[in-house]
């Protein structure tokens, strides 16, 4: 077990103070670090003010072993970041002849020739070592000072990433501060609130006390357990075998290891029994169209859907008949089934999913059925479905949680299917 | 204007920085506040640890005229906000009899009983006021002490922000603290990248000086300019009649007053006409339908989208002629123009956009073109045209980009068309 460390971390930047965007760094870096076994004491979001940045940084270096800095290192007069910590550690810039010529040749590739201004990027302080930048100008910076490690990297995110895995996290790992393997196993699950989740799998984590790490976080009906070791007690073996016991209890409710979507889930399984899926859909407008067709490579398996937020779209291109949509109204278990047939039919796929529902504000039911309420069918080979759930919240929320209700439904259709005809299969583990 | 005040927030939660999720409430927080004249000076996230809670509660007690925290305050025995601050303060805590009754009451509508544990909940420190939470049984904290004020509010999005509008937001008006008016207006542009227009609009903002508080945020290729007073030397009439003069310098390039998105520009300025639009997508998934039916009220010209995955989806429910796929490919502007032209047909919509590329990582494109070449689009009564972009970045970048590029395609389209037709109209400005 590697010793443990105080890491704090320090986003600067007024673009997060004044609501103009997510501190998405934080959260990137507090994952990517947990995974490696080093856990964030603090972030400060501070302003792009020289004194507040030397004040704040002295604080967190006086409490930390390591400390993080992300944002201003660009060559623009608010980015202050080198210049303030190098003053505030009594150090010197001094200009890094690596950094200088990185600068001239990234800029020569675009055509442009270096001024000071962007020179001002290769200044560190004296007895640092620069991180190269391969994706931006701004070099990070690494020192090493008084038993301390500050690391300081460009504020872009596709700056930023690449630079911390690639030089940061190495660097981390040869002085035996980060683990070399994970720190823990994450579980995900669907289907199953956080509350009945903890008490059915405390008879198998409750008996190792201390040494097992336990975690739950709930996210869109998402559940994710994550368990390591916080000592050399329990190897990465028993916390794989512990993983599998889980898994076991857990059954249908589990999803994958690791990250992996509920949509990416059901496209590896599409892909192994080599079938294809399409998608009508209408309160939820496309979204879970885009949830199949963000996975690279989905091409293969997912053929296509139909935004239907008509009754003469749903009649027209699903064939949905007019009698039902009068009958049963465009929200209804018999449209949902008569949905998921058509675009089966018309996209020529094996199995197909479709949403229909109130999402809100005031397209909302009539007297029949609440805002929040969704239908959704599902076609298979075999024959066709639907389910009708209700969820609370306002119409983003609505629209999201159904589409990870009706991925969730079809993967657990196909996971059934699968057990029945082949022997415990590891499809659905897909990361 | 309101006397200057030094505001901090601290954000708990373990969560926020073990990755879990990212910290919407300081954007949310930081965007609302600046609304309002008044701006976050530091944000801490902290970990669920009394001493550490206290140890920089105090730190931002010392420096800031006003603390605000979110989180910590709900029933369980991680949520220790109340009990650290009150002691940090020197402060007993007293249970309020306005809060105890409205614990009783919420939880017996949910038909169940009030244990100690929620009771927990209506303890306050003295001297403190109860902000009442409509959406959750833990209520918040509005208290003030030696001149300072102390706001606590609970952690969950749907309990927070209602507080902070309607309890939070007018207790700082009252108090001369936040403006009655909005501080700034704001100005959204599409299409020309911020350096650029920094230069266009300077000889409109220069003159102004330091009385004027200009600030630029730019996201997926729309650019925002916020302008505000820095004293009472220029009215909220001059910062409007400003805001006026960008307008016109700004041209075809204004998007929309506030924060309406290019969709919503799009609807409503189609509802105005009374028009009807559809959209075919391929690369983009769905998220070209998605940002219509986002909008609340879309159907009403939203007639509906196909994603089509797949070469026999493009011709057999999109018209699209096997030649031109042979031919030309599916990544190509007669492929763009097919598939306007056949959902405009198809779906019986006035207007139709459509999106066809490479988005990457691995259905590049063969020797005709690079990953993030798009073809889109754009069929109107009048005719169906085309036009090519190439977008940098990764996957997920190139698609919300090519959405973007899209929307604003049929936004200049539409306001050229309605300023040949009538006179220069406001139908784009719907916030």
């Amino acid at each position: 077990m590697p010793i443990k460390k105080r890491l704090e971390i320090l986003s600067l930047g007024d673009e997060l103070l004044l609501g103009l965007r997510d501190n998405a760094h934080l959260s990137y870096l507090g994952k990517e670090l947990a995974r490696k076994g080093l856990y964030i004491a603090r972030d400060q979001e501070i302003r792009d003010n020289a004194e507040e940045i030397q004040k704040y940084f002295l604080d967190a270096w006086q409490r930390a072993d390591i400390v993080i800095t992300t944002g201003g290192l660009g060559p623009t007069a608010d980015d202050l970041t080198r210049e303030a910590i190098a003053e505030a550690l009594g150090l010197k810039l001094v200009s890094d002849p690596d950094a200088v010529a990185s600068i001239h040749s990234r800029l020569a590739d675009m055509g442009r020739k270096a001024t000071e201004v962007h020179l001002r990027q290769a200044m560190i302080p004296e007895g640092a070592e620069i991180l190269p930048n391969h994706n931006g100008t701004a070099p990070g910076v690494w020192l090493e000072k008084d038993g301390k490690i500050l690391i300081m990297m460009p504020g872009p995110g596709n700056e930023m990433r690449p630079m911390f895995i690639e030089q940061v996290l190495p660097r981390l790992e040869a002085r035996d501060i980060a683990l070399i393997n994970e720190a823990y196993l994450q579980l995900r699950t669907c289907g199953i609130p956080e509350s009945e989740l903890e008490p059915m799998l405390l008879p198998l984590l409750e008996p190792y006390g201390q040494r097992l790490k336990v975690g739950y976080s709930t996210n869109m009906g998402i559940v994710d357990l994550r368990i390591g070791a916080t000592d050399d007690s329990l190897s990465w073996n028993d916390i794989e075998n512990l993983g599998e016991s889980c898994r076991e209890v857990l059954g249908a409710d589990f999803v994958a290891y690791g990250d992996s979507s509920i949509a990416e889930v059901v496209v590896a399984h599409l892909r192994s029994i080599e079938k294809t899926i399409s998608v009508a859909e209408s309160c939820t407008g496309g979204l879970l169209s885009s949830a199949f067709a963000d996975i690279p490579g989905a091409s293969k398996v997912f053929r296509g859907g139909i935004v239907c937020y008509n009754n003469e779209v749903k009649q027209e291109l699903l064939d949905v008949p007019m009698d039902i949509l009068e009958m049963h109204g465009a929200v209804s278990a018999e449209t949902a089934v008569a949905l998921a047939a058509g675009v089966q039919e018309r996209l020529d796929s094996d199995y197909a999913i479709s949403v229909t529902g109130y999402a809100g504000p005031d397209n909302g039911g009539p007297d029949t059925a609440p805002i929040g309420t969704i239908y959704i069918g599902y076609a298979s080979p075999a024959g066709v479905w639907s389910r009708k759930v209700f969820l609370a919240g306002n119409r983003r929320h609505v629209r999201e949680r159904a589409v990870i209700v009706a991925l969730d439904w079809i993967r657990r259709k196909l996971k059934k299917y699968d057990s029945l005809v082949s022997a415990p299969s590891q499809s659905e583990n897909v990361d």
